[in-house]
This record gives structure tokens, C-alpha cells and sequence, in this order.
């Protein structure tokens, strides 16, 4: 099957969640946005495509199946490409999984933008630096170190029994809480050594590899969500 | 099966979304914590159970599985009570459909801890009001207009074909709006008759009625995530 994946140009965002597994699969899709611009998405926003609606992208459709929200793409795909071990309880797992990687992705989001997403950073820079901090300090490791622990208790190299969606997801989280926090990542190196390890093998991944070095790769940038304002991410 | 929810005691919170569905279905259920103190759940937060490692309750056990974040949690249950209408494109928009409302509830709580979820609301007050504002004037219109279309184009008195478990969370959303910015979902009511009549009719189900009148219905209050500050939520 052809997938269709829309999701807005120009940025990684929520869509390179649901691309990282498309391109590991090496799985047949068109990124319908980047082709035909961002307009191409409004008839399945305006609710003119008669199914499921979407509150937002990325969506994904799949013959006549329209899919919206990341976690439940992902869910949706793992078994198609192959990218869940087998089983309710680990179909379930990931979801889980997924899902509290959706969490800190929003939580990552609102360190820029803390009172509103309709204005700049430059008009919320105050609340932004003290949101920043609490998230630098805490909530960063408190997600890793239970990702971590996810990791341990998977196969110690992994976070289920096999590959999965979710190793692809933690090497996009890792890559971009890097980019976004370069200092505060540093000070959590030798806490996170099995997510160090995992996020290294996946970018070796030859169809990750070549993905990375492709135009298809849209660079970490200030429009999206992982962004790197340095008032946010001091020295110390 | 008895299904063992676990979730913080004295809020209704997220552990709630998953309690109505319980409840609607009569299903046979123990709120471990409220039996047995919060400390119930800690083995599990620790990682001493053999299973899926939960970030945060809510969690459910379900015979040997361990199921955390409520939207994958109401995607196991769905099924199983009878809470989803069959097939996978109902699944899934049923899920989809769940997340969205895990996203608003998510911004809900911010708007009283815009900085860091581990100070006080009275800490953090003077971002609490620009975030509530935004959150009054453009994501509550925003949201509810999304769920008034998606009542619309499901069978224009529920989300999906027929009764489910979004429907019960749609009810839980308007309740808890309602009891933190009633001021605000005022200004709303013409604008959304649909969510209106749904959360109406779901007050008036059976289990629900008798649910909402028992003590298990914990009151909302300012723990939880849906509080009500007169300040965030001006007349005018």
C-alpha cells in the first residue's frame, strides 16, 4: 500500500515520529505536503474527506483510513511494517510507551512557549526561561530515567523484546531534547547510557542512515518543536 | 475478569475517563488506591512488578497485564466492555478521538501550572492568567468547535456510530470545563448544542446517574486538574 503522511513543510515536528517509521520500513508513502504544499491538507481539516477527522496533523491515510494524533498512527503502523513484536501485550506496551514519548514531546514544546502557542516565543521569553528550568531540571530526568528503566527491563538494548517504533521514537526524543539542550543533555550523559546506546544503533540503521543524509531530513529549526534558544539552556 | 484500577486518591484527574467507563458498563472493578492508600501503587511506579513500567497512574491491571496512560488504556477497554463500536476504523477514531481530549485536558491543567507542575498555583499566578486566557479565548472555542463537528459527522448525537467511550470522556471534558471556567463555557453554550446534548444524556444513563450521586464520584476540587480560580476565569 501507497501510505499518504500530511504533515506541515519545513518542519520535523510531530510528523518525523510517524516518517522515522515509514523510512525504517522502507515502506512506499508520499509526503503529501512537501509535494503539494501545506493547502493539500485543509480539505481533511475542514472535515470535506468523509472519514475520520482530524484535530491536527500529522495524518496519515491508509487506502480509505484517515488516522490523526502521532501515537495512534504509530499504533496503527507498527504491525504493517513490521515494527511491534507480536502480542496484545506488547502491541499495548508501546502504545504506553508512545504515548508518554507524546507527553515530554509537549511538555519540550511549551518550554518555548508557556502561555500561548498563537504568540512568539520573543512575547512569553520571561515565563519561558522559568518553565525552561524547571523542565532542564526535573521533567528531563525524569522522563529519560524512566526511559531508561523501559530499556532495562526490555531486552537492555531495547525497549520491547525487539526492534519497534518506540526505539525509533526515543532516538527522535534524544535527537532533539540534544539540539534543543545541548548543556542540560550533557549533564545527564553517563545517567542514560542503555538510551545513548540505543539511539546510536538506530541512526546506524541503513535505511535511518540514509534517511538522515537525505533531502527528505528537514533540519532541527527554530519553527519547530525542539528549538534552540541558548537563554533557555544555560552553561550551569 | 476484576479489572484493578490504580489512581491517586481525593482528585478525579485522569484516573476519572477511565472510572465512567468502568462504571457505565457495570464492569466489576476495585480502585485500589482509595482501598488500600496511594502507596498501592508505588510497587508498580517502581518497576518491583514483572510487566509493563508504568510513567504515571492511572494504571489498570487487567489479569497480568499492566495498562498506563488512559487513552491506551480505554483502547483496551473499549472492546472488552462493549464501549466502542466494532471494526478497526471505529477503533482507531476512537482512540484518535481520546488523545485529542488527553491533549486539551493536558492544556487545561497548565492553564493553573503554566511554569512547573511541582509549585503551587499560587506560585506561578501571574502566567497562570495569560495562559488561562488564551486557553478561554482560543483553545476551549477551538476544541469543543472540533468535537461539536465530529458529533456532527458521527451519528450527530455521539462521537461514533453509536454509544462509546468517548462519549463518556466528551461528558467528563464539558463537566470539568464547566467546573473550572464556567464564566467562559457560557459564552460557549450556542456554540455547542451537540456536546451539550451528549453530556446530558450521558448524565442520565442509568450507571452513570447512580455513579455521579455515589461517594465514589469524588467532588472536583482545587487538587485536581480541572480547578476553579475565579482569576482565571473572569465574567467578562
Amino acid at each position: 500500500m501507497r501510505y499518504e503522511l500530511y504533515y506541515w513543510t519545513g518542519i520535523q515536528g510531530r510528523g518525523e515520529f510517524v516518517r522515522l517509521a515509514l523510512e525504517d520500513a522502507g515502506a512506499d508513502y508520499i509526503d503529501v505536503a512537501r509535494k503539494r504544499g501545506d493547502s493539500a491538507m485543509m480539505p481533511f481539516l475542514r472535515g470535506k474527506y468523509d472519514g475520520a477527522l482530524p484535530f491536527a496533523p500529522p495524518f496519515l491515510k491508509a487506502g480509505k483510513l484517515v488516522i490523526a494524533q502521532t501515537a495512534t498512527i504509530l499504533a496503527y503502523l507498527g504491525p504493517h511494517l513490521g515494527l511491534v513484536p507480536g502480542g496484545q501485550a506488547a502491541e499495548i506496551y508501546a502504545q504506553q510507551l508512545q504515548q508518554t514519548i507524546a507527553d515530554i514531546v509537549v511538555e519540550a514544546h511549551d518550554t518555548h512557549h508557556p502561555i500561548s502557542s498563537s504568540q512568539y516565543y520573543e512575547q512569553q521569553r520571561a515565563a519561558a526561561k522559568k518553565r525552561a528550568t524547571f523542565f532542564r531540571d526535573e521533567r528531563i530526568p525524569k522522563y529519560l530515567d524512566y526511559f531508561e528503566s523501559v530499556i532495562e527491563r526490555g531486552n537492555g538494548r531495547q525497549a520491547l523484546s525487539r526492534h519497534s517504533y518506540v526505539d525509533l521514537s526515543l532516538f527522535q526524543l534524544i535527537s532533539g531534547l540534544d539540539y534543543a539542550f545541548p548543556n542540560a543533555m550533557r549533564r545527564m550523559q553517563k545517567r542514560i547510557p542503555r538510551l545513548r546506546a540505543l539511539a546510536e544503533r538506530i541512526a546506524e540503521r541503513p535505511n535511518i542512515a540514509a534517511y538522515l543524509q537525505s533531502p527528505r531530513r528537514i533540519a532541527f529549526n527554530e519553527d519547530g518543536i525542539f528549538r534552540h534558544y541558548p537563554a533557555l539552556d544555560p552553561k550551569n
